[in-house]
């Protein structure tokens, strides 16, 4: 069966990353240019072993767990929002989306890009949109990514359901594109360790987004929520009962106003989110490799198969598991 | 069946909130002393229906649900720990705790008390402490709420692996009384209310626990987390393969160092936990009346009948659902 995974991110040479160091440390006093990077060499990010992901290759993760199409996003915790100035969180960002795009065009059919977003607090949110568009109208991108944190963790930001964020909202409904919501790094991270600050602020996005009028003002927003929706549909049941009360629109109908990936890990956890949400908002997303890239002693599985975890519910009809593993991803993403 | 339900709040008369409101317009000027409540309209508290959980009344909410005795704490969005200056939330944190002690004494038998702590971030952690040892020495308390963040989102507090908390961890041992995690208000609340602030704060709490050396220092410390763990059951397989990757114990296991309560509201939540942390690490609670007190129209059951999603489970033995509903509670609180 075809298999779509929405939950993919860039891999790219180290001489990338270098770069990035030199900006954090120079802050743009060398200048913005980004280091020439080779087709072989980003060829090679793909194909070369990998010893943080179980030492094999990003192609070989994906060809193993029989993933067909991969959407390719800038690694989150390196996106470095909070950075100043504003111009190197720019300029890395354009670089990252220019290697998705090599990327794709390297391995043509295997990857489609989703962007990043240059969301340095400093910069307008109309700012922020030009990149957006680039990267859709020039470079072929299928969506964006969307922190909803851009301070990472040093100071609270506008919730998604304020009008801040409409100058995006308006481009995403205008270039007819979704956003994934998934956050960067934070800072400090003795608490809240940017793979927990993934969750939180998945948490609270569904929970801003789902009490504004967000989706009254732009009823063709499409916005996908990773990791399965952070906290929100195993507490779901909090927030049935002031629906009823307020006489709102049920909790169960708001929450499918929304998509959600299946980045989880837990076959338990999976059903919940199905169960929850419906088959028909939810989408197959790994993150691999990534997190979950580790072999399972006690199955011998790599806990981001998530094909394997989707394989073993069994109350899946065929209809459900080909909208599931890809039908809903390439109508929600026109692949 | 005995039922023990861990999560329950004071009622209380609204004269005692009528002076939170003064205490916080005044901040001490009228100075700190209480207003005189009678029996009669502490008893009054519990007995009176309440238009904001369904009309009916704490004694009928508790009864209905076939509750035993319920544990009671101070109403967590209350505490008001982050308010300065810090005599007042002294002052009012405990006036609460009489008030809890007061209610545990006019309906002999039915209820226990969990101790408040004056979380005042401009106290000493040892200063909580001396209202911890008065609630469990004179009020006769069975445990205390801890709140993760007494700065209630003003800033970032330390992490509980941090050492800033042992002076309470050892006076929790001292006492042999467990820690209830919950925590109170959050300011601002555009993105994070109060109610999701609970849940986010039990995540990080999960968490900070978890990857410190709090039960290596404290190996008798004894932790509940409320509202079923925040994300981290539904979570938990994003946790799995560091595990495996640093050699660390298994995290399933790690989680199994916690007590969780049942607060959720929804059986498939319910069981995800169960399944997760095992039967033997759950405690029956329902935070009735509160957050779920609203009749579910779909089904005609209050939303917080969390004993009847508990019956509807039907793969749990009767030992269990005894160590569920009463003996696991019963044990860890000394009842």
């Amino acid at each position: 069966m075809t298999i779509v995974d929405i939950h993919g991110h860039v891999s790219a040479p180290d001489k990338l990353y270098a770069w990035k160091a030199n900006l954090l440390s120079h802050r743009g006093a060398h200048g913005l240019r980004p280091p020439a990077l080779s087709d072989d060499a980003i060829r090679e990010a793909y194909l070369a072993p990998n010893d943080s992901f179980g030492n094999i290759s990003h192609l070989a993760h994906i060809d193993g767990a029989g993933v067909d199409i991969q959407l390719l996003s800038p690694r989150p915790y390196q996106a470095m929002h909070s950075e100043r100035p504003a111009a190197i969180v720019r300029a890395f960002t354009e670089e990252v989306n220019n290697v998705i795009h090599r990327s794709c065009e390297l391995f043509p059919g295997r990857f489609r890009g989703i962007a990043g977003l240059p969301q340095s607090p400093d910069l307008k949110v109309e700012e922020w949109v030009g990149e957006l568009r680039r990267a859709v109208t020039e470079l072929g991108f299928v969506g964006a990514n969307l922190n909803p944190d851009p301070y990472e963790g040093l100071q609270v930001p506008p919730a998604l359901g304020e009008r801040y964020w409409y100058p995006l909202y308006e481009a995403l409904v205008e270039l007819n594109v979704p956003a994934i919501i998934h956050s960067a790094g934070c800072r400090p991270p003795t608490r809240e360790p940017y793979s927990l600050h993934f969750i939180q602020e998945e948490t609270v996005a569904v929970w801003s987004l789902l009490s504004s009028n967000v989706f009254k003002d732009f009823p063709d927003l499409k916005i996908v929520v990773t990791h399965g929706g952070g906290a929100i549909p195993y507490q779901v049941g909090r927030f049935l009962p002031s629906g009823v009360r307020s006489g709102a629109t049920p909790y169960l109908d708001k929450l499918r106003l929304l998509y959600f990936d299946t980045c989880l890990y837990t076959r338990d956890a999976i059903e919940l989110l199905l169960k929850t949400v419906g088959v028909d908002r939810a989408l197959f997303g790994t993150e691999k490799p990534g997190t979950g890239s580790q072999i399972d002693p006690e199955t011998g599985r790599w806990f981001d198969d998530i094909h394997l975890l989707i394989d073993d519910i069994d109350w899946l009809t065929t209809e459900q598991r080909e909208a599931l593993l890809h039908g809903n991803a390439q109508s929600l993403f026109k692949l």
